[in-house]
């Protein structure tokens, strides 16, 4: 089975990547561009049986830091 | 209007971040734990108008490197 991490900067936290994405778009000439984030997405391949809760301790205990960062979780 | 670019190492391609994930996890003791793989997330505000072959064009040309990575663009 499959689980899909994505871990994101909080709302408020500075994300000096998602600027300097930001700010290649607009020199490229990509206008439309408002704001940009940039989080990490992490794909598992687990063993049958892992429960989402078996997921949720890996992101508290090491995929996300919690101070500063939001995750979800998405099984199958 | 939002988008959100999943930028993945495409198969066969070595992940050192997704490995050393995975060692950390199977250390810890989460055992089911058999592959991870490591991307990034990018997502975008984007005004009005702006269209899916436009998040294509910022892709191909700034987000990802397509040698060795696969992307995957959800508009909305």
């Amino acid at each position: 089975m499959k689980a899909t991490v994505t871990v994101m900067l909080k709302n408020g936290v500075l994300d000096p990547q998602g600027a300097a994405v930001k700010s290649a778009l607009l020199g490229m000439g990509f206008d439309g561009v408002q704001d940009v984030r940039q989080g990490k997405v992490i794909t598992l391949d687990l063993a049958d049986g892992t429960s989402q809760d078996d997921v949720t301790a890996m992101c508290e205990k090491l995929l996300a830091n919690t101070v500063i960062e939001s995750y979800s979780v998405d099984m199958g």
